[in-house]
């Protein structure tokens, strides 16, 4: 158990919390099969999140206006929808693809681990996702937070300071109260250097075949945890 | 049953959710009994309460800076214990009392009428409270908010139509496919204004004997019913 406890603990959302890639590429090709819609659906996906960072970053830097993510995810999905020729797909299919991202399933330990963790603490996501897209996702995938910590909130993506001390800020609390919980080694760096404490644990099928980093923690985090229920006995609920 | 059925509900929280007026005189006089400081308390939460929406309105009208609720209450707090000539209290018991605003007990239909409700529609408050009071309070009291609307999300107080329409705006929804509920008339009314849908049940004992209006219903809003539970049954959950 670390020296302290926080008062809350915020989580990132995709592939810490919630299983994208596999949600989206069954979702993809259970529609596909059901539309008659030919496509390379994984190759689809994978190539759909590696525009998120960059996307975002265009934002961060300026190059864009604020924009939900919603925005950038429907403005790529334009993009790859061209690029891999995939034909047929109306207006309303564009919208309801773009949608997938929030009915994404949780990984087999979020839920109950996160309601281990509401007895104790404040929980909520803490993600690059909106606020609509994250509370979507948590009555589809069933997921208990006490407050959603969407980025439209303070209109910064992480890993801007200002998503993870806006957070505290808004809780009324130091930013060493503060736990921010990840299967990202660089999101729990970036919030180290802002005062937070921090919680590791792995998900090494996030990317499937193509996950190259974050098998284990590369920092001596304050708790390092198998899953989200081991987070949970280590901070000793 | 209304013609049509929202996609989320949002709360009033002082009076209609929790019982402010009877939680405060029973947490102040054990407060007092407990510390043999002597005080009218039930006059202090009431004249507390009084300076709720003059405070509020100085930052309406732009007399004062943006101001969390909780630095409201705690100006007022000091003004009152200074008027009501209270000695003994110390900087860490203010700050206690003052916080007192975090610990409010909910109406008994309250937990069971909102965890109907949330089976089917996104529910949160939407009230003058910043988001830590209303998150503490939601621990406090058991809510199972879906997502917390405080007022600094938009740092507007209502009936300001920023409050309304930026939580609409925040779920990605049309202002129709929202429901206000409340015990107020005058909130409903506001927020009808802005397009919202409208849900009122009375609260006749909010302001115990002081209670002056609100016992029915003053226009035809969506759904009136008794209380919460009600309320869910005229929505068919």
């Amino acid at each position: 158990m670390p020296a302290k406890q926080p008062v809350a603990i915020v989580f990132d959302t995709f592939g810490t919390v919630v299983n994208w890639r596999g949600s989206l590429i069954t979702e993809l090709t259970a529609f596909g099969r059901e539309r008659n819609i030919n496509a390379d659906w994984t190759a689809l996906v994978d190539a759909w999140r590696a525009a998120y960072h960059p996307s975002m970053d265009r934002v961060r830097k300026g190059e864009l206006p604020w924009t939900k993510l919603d925005g950038l995810h429907r403005a790529a999905l334009d993009k790859l929808v061209a690029d891999h020729k995939i034909a047929g797909l109306t207006e309303t299919d564009l919208r309801h693809i773009n949608l997938g991202w929030h009915r994404l399933h949780a990984w087999p330990d979020s839920v109950p681990g996160l309601t281990r963790l509401k007895r104790r603490f404040i929980i909520g996501p803490l993600s690059n996702g909106n606020v609509s897209l994250l509370t979507n996702m948590a009555k589809f995938a069933g997921l208990p937070w006490d407050m959603v910590f969407g980025s439209d909130l303070c209109q910064h993506f992480k890993p801007d300071p200002e998503t993870y001390l806006g957070t505290a800020k808004l809780l009324d609390i130091e930013p060493g109260q503060l736990m921010m919980a990840a299967a990202h080694n660089n999101d729990l760096a970036n919030a180290r250097k802002c005062g937070l404490m921090t919680a590791f644990f792995p998900r090494p099928g996030e990317y499937g075949p193509h996950q190259k980093r974050d098998f284990a923690a590369d920092q001596e985090w304050d708790v390092v945890g198998t899953d989200i229920g081991d987070v949970a006995s280590k901070l000793g609920v």
